[in-house]
């Protein structure tokens, strides 16, 4: 059984694609063959200069290592590195109504919130059928937000079958994460690189602490018992505490007698303990660059071996070469 | 200089198609480095089974090459040979405003005559400059139709440089086709194989002879004086017929005592004799098919060596491996 996840190269990553998405594919590599990828054609939609996009690919990579993806285990690959996604890309696009594009609410939610509509962006939903289906790809674990998506893949990869043969690509199981944690931002919103809230997941003490201690909260005095219904802080302190200490937490809150900003040190202090490991691999994998450039490079080498047999009877199917 | 031309494998040659593109093109073979691919990517938007468009394909390398395209000069190759292209194409559609795509009339055209809308046929434009881009083209000749799409390129290349650095792609100069014949099919419409009214460029004797008996005419009896102007038979003619010979075609019309058969017997004889060569040349090549075979290998080589060159600096540029 193969899973496929990709996660887009656009920036340091923060808490809430940690346990959004990070944390559920480091469990899911136990579970099937797993293929994960740095999605850089897709983060060219939203980026603009080289340095940026080769730095981001690097330290998603790194990211994933420190957070525990086993290159053993799994296939960690950059998405360019098999350019031929895009081959089957057209492929697809030549069976792909233009209304099942113009449908995708993600495209509607972009131009809507003003970001210009260039075609990449529309054509997103089709090239991502092409990351899906170039692997063979069985489950394809998703946030709600990308289940459209995984929707207008089957759709496409079936066309394709009822026009060429059936079996010459394979029909791709959506699997919802359902059981993941909202992870709010500081400012209460779900945490998003484009709400300007994240917590991230790696960086220095002090600047992690300051943007904890931002974390925005009600003004109940400090010797009042305060809500613990909708409270940022223990939203997310449940991400990091154990069973006694978010009790202790809740406890404190409705006693009284402590102000938000011990709460949000005991928060950060949390956070700290937590991500102390993913931390210190990190730091040993950003001095050790040739390692990862040498995960990248062997990922590469297994995707492709699935991709050539997959495009291989794709293009017999349909006539080319 | 680099020229660069693509032709739809669609289908058997016409000879609207000889006159308007494979003759010019057989011309310019001569005044620099010329690319001729078969545009099977294209090809895909309107068919629907392997073994026609494989045979297509070959079909058409068979009629470039009869018709007098030499191997030795151009190098003529199939577009899915190159399969980056579609690579290139997704990193000027990052850059390609949607309405741009939007305004192209051969899709508004297509959709309009009824085609069923599917993103391919949207995206064909930006497909096509990466067919242009890809090679370093200075040169495009096309028909006017095809001019609209040449800008699309040339404004998308000067947006990769704008974004990417001067010099990344070479912004491509369009060439009109401007005095070739327009070469009316047998109702007299313009020649093309969606009206089903073409002249084949090969085929039986009998069978092309039929063809050219069932050209619309008017009713003019046969002893009367016939119109020159506008009569589908002389502009035919014109295509094949020396100054003297299309002198008395033109002096019986206007004297009267002809029928109308007897004028399409005299073109038929002249298209017979016009094509006699690439006739021969055709059963020659359909006989030796590893040589056919051997001149796409050959251009898939020559091409490739430039279309690394062009993406390898692309890559660089934007970022990608």
């Amino acid at each position: 059984m193969r899973i496929l996840t990709g996660l887009q190269p656009s920036g340091k990553l923060h808490i809430g694609n940690y346990f959004g998405a990070v944390q559920p594919a480091v469990e899911l590599q136990d579970q099937g063959d797993a293929f994960y990828f740095l999605a850089d054609y897709h983060a060219m939609t939203s980026m603009t200069d080289a340095v940026t996009l080769r730095a981001n690919v690097q330290d998603l990579a790194i990211d994933f290592l420190a957070c525990g993806l086993d290159p053993e285990k799994a296939t960690i690959f950059r998405q360019s590195d098999i350019p031929e996604v895009n081959e089957l890309a057209w492929i697809l696009s030549t069976v792909c109504p233009m209304g099942l594009l113009e449908r995708c609410t993600s495209y509607k939610d972009k131009v809507a919130k003003g970001i210009s509509a260039n075609h990449a962006l529309f054509a997103y939903p089709a090239l991502m059928a092409a990351d899906i289906l170039l692997y063979d790809a069985n489950i394809v674990p998703v946030g709600k937000d990308q289940k459209q998506h995984v929707e207008v893949t089957r759709d496409l990869a079936q066309k394709i079958n009822d026009k060429f043969g059936e079996g010459t690509l394979t029909v791709p199981e959506v699997q919802i994460r359902e059981n993941t944690a909202v992870v709010p931002g500081i400012d209460g919103q779900k945490m998003s690189k484009s709400y300007g809230n994240t917590i991230p997941l790696s960086g220095g003490k002090k600047a992690i602490r300051k943007t904890i201690m931002r974390i925005v909260t009600d003004s109940t005095a400090v010797e009042d018992p305060k809500a613990t219904e909708g409270s940022n802080i223990i939203a997310l302190y449940k991400l990091f505490a154990d069973e006694a200490a978010l009790n202790q937490m809740i406890a404190e809150h409705e006693a009284g007698g402590f102000g938000y900003g011990h709460f949000k040190q005991t928060l950060f202090d949390a956070y700290w303990e937590h991500f102390s490991a993913i931390r210190e691999k990190r730091e040993e994998l950003e001095n050790n660059l040739d390692y990862v450039n040498g995960v990248i490079a062997k990922g590469a080498e297994r995707a492709r071996a699935e991709s050539t047999k997959v495009l291989d009877r794709v293009r017999k199917a349909v006539g080319l070469r």
